[in-house]
């Protein structure tokens, strides 16, 4: 029950980077559950990883390769390899191994990702025996049948893509995600690839990574990197005809930000939409802040309520548990009677208390809508910040009591 | 659906201490929605409220005038006189000096509480109509009626009662307290109300309830003191015929202590045994911590884990989602290699990955009782912290969808 999650977009490919899907019978048989990803020799890989202590073996890997050359990804959904310690790791270094030699590059050039149950043994042999099948299918116009294979309790496949010319030359950005929880998903894992055929050097791609991820997978309600297997990667193949792209490079960097920012939020919102048990895609915009870090408290202090959340399920326009929200957000000195509160364009409650003239009606009627604007203002200063989130359903506690069974 | 919650025990009347209620029909016409508690002349009381922004009009009220004299109390559900602005200032008022009027005594000795909706305005009205009848019928042994009185979403009023001889004279504490929402309940007012005949001043009693809060109302999956309207208030009526007791008072003092927190501690597991649809009772014990604020965090991110309550409710050992709480709670340098979690007596998790000789049937029997206790320990020190929280089940999602339709 995705809401308003479009069809797959037209995916454009990406020179230099193929993509490879093959059926493992990891959790279900007959499930293509395995994605291999090549990328052109010279490509750089900038990667964001989960801060979280108990961090996948995988996520150890890769953050020990990622800066190093890189020539595959590959990627399992039905078990995340978290929580496995020694022979966690030694699993994930044994099918990146056996990867390398399939495809005749070093094992450290292999990263290794992992979605799904926590603390099982990873299936080594299953993946293995799977492998040969998946770099059979590689393909650069591969990246429908990719982004099919990461899913685990998500609906539909997400992808995304923008492309833009340069002096004449088009340069692609295309990507992939996987999500699913919503509600401070703690280990729904969030993966996302994006890949582009500019050429950028590692330094500078990671930068622009970190910024994109701050105004997009960072403002979804994905509790602050808390899974054990969150990971974003942005992979450049330098395929296209183009001079190095550096910070100093004016248009053409920008140019490319705007095109890896686009695809990220179309990707992030991508997950909210499919939220487990979503039925609305909310947006909480918290203006008037005196500084970026209020905003984003109040507005994930509000995103992560399940008061609010269940109201927001019910269309029920229970205006004060926002308001509650704000008020323990801890903004320091708060001074309540300047807040006010805005569904759309509707004025709910100003100084603190209901908005002169604002009726039931109009409230149960902006809440009927299935995309819904929460709109704060502080009264306090400039800054402004934006996350989104969903709805808290009965299907929410449907998909996570039964997750395992 | 309570979890394991008793009918109202026995409690003991406070000499000194009356309480009447009355129907003011401020939600549903019929029920008893309004109490007044009369303390006899020269009580001190204590009190704890939340602090949330937002604080309601009444609790802002209260704290201007609990250090004073005291001599009633006006509670009415239904209806939480919070984000009201100005006019809620002056309703709470109102309704205080009607009450004073009618009692003959000064408006400042008069406390108001309120619980219910937020954002509409108080019925003074209908409140002020209700007033006599409650007064008619103050009496010391109207526990039960008062402790039903302040109900909202809770299914069973909650109560408790100790007495402790000292010297041949019998002192007595007893309370009642009102909850409901238990993951975060971010405005699921808590309520409580505790009495005694003790005498003490007003700095020993308000150190005293500090105390016990930190070892009961605190340590229960209310999201630090978040509701706009919580408040826990300490009456000492001194009616028993004992010198005043200080710190100093030794075995007096501790015995009191003693009282007020098994009866504090008695209120908190009943408001989570009451929690919206909880179908579980969990105690979450950390030990092994290097401080205790460490423990807490682990212990409430592992409380108010979305992933993990709904696993609660389905009685699913998936173990991972607790450990992966436990890496997102923020302790520093955590090493996951010295992490160990049992459901009980039962050790599912060792050094960070599943215990050796651990099997899901064991872990699915354990996860079928009602009374849960997870113990988590982090192998970096001596510390320990507990909380009780509840499982996350289509219930709380339907109570909470539908609280005001």
């Amino acid at each position: 029950m995705a809401v308003g999650l479009a069809p797959l977009p037209k995916l454009h490919p990406v020179a230099g980077f193929a993509l490879g899907t093959a059926c493992a019978g990891i959790k279900k048989p007959g499930r293509q559950d395995l994605v291999v990803m090549r990328c052109a020799e010279g490509s750089t890989v900038a990667g964001v990883f989960t801060q979280n202590a108990f961090c996948a073996a995988p996520v150890q890997l890769c953050q020990q390769r990622f800066l190093g050359a890189v020539r595959y990804l590959l990627t399992n959904s039905g078990n995340a390899n978290a929580a496995t310690g020694a022979a966690g790791l030694a699993n994930a270094g044994q099918v990146c191994a056996t990867l390398a030699q399939l495809a005749g590059v070093a094992p450290r050039s292999v990263l290794p990702f992992s979605t799904g149950v926590i603390g099982e043994p990873l299936p080594v042999d299953k993946i293995e025996a799977a492998l040969p099948a998946a770099l059979k299918n590689l393909a650069e116009d591969n990246w429908p049948a990719a982004a099919s294979g990461i899913m685990t309790t998500d609906t539909q496949p997400k992808g995304a893509s923008r492309q833009f010319v340069h002096q004449g030359v088009t340069v692609t950005v295309t990507g992939i995600s996987k999500g699913a929880g919503m509600i401070r998903p703690n280990m729904a894992t969030m993966l996302a690839y994006l890949a582009t055929d500019a050429k950028v050097a590692q330094g500078v791609l990671q930068d622009l990574l970190k910024g994109v991820m701050d105004k997009s997978f960072n403002r979804i309600s994905i509790d602050g990197d808390c899974s054990t297997n969150d990971s974003c990667m942005l992979i450049a193949t330098g395929q296209a005809p183009l001079p190095e792209i550096t910070a100093a490079s004016g248009a053409l960097y920008a140019a490319l930000k705007q095109a890896v920012e686009e695809v990220a939020l179309e990707l992030a919102w991508a997950i909210v939409r499919d939220g487990e048990g979503a039925s609305k895609f909310v947006t909480v915009q918290v203006n008037g802040g005196s500084c970026q870090q209020e905003c984003l408290d109040v507005a994930f202090a509000v995103a992560h309520s399940p008061l609010v959340k269940t109201a927001l399920f019910a269309s029920d326009p229970n205006w004060g548990r926002i308001l509650c929200a704000v008020g323990y957000a801890g903004v320091a000195r708060l001074d309540t009677g300047r807040v006010s509160l805005y569904i759309g364009d509707l004025c709910i409650a100003q100084g603190g208390c209901r908005a002169e003239g604002y009726t039931e009606e109009q409230g149960s009627a902006a809440m009927r809508e299935e995309e819904i604007l929460l709109r704060i203002d502080l009264g306090r200063g400039t800054c402004s910040e934006t996350v989104w989130t969903t709805d808290l359903s009965y299907d929410y506690v449907k998909i996570n009591a039964q997750y395992r069974s």
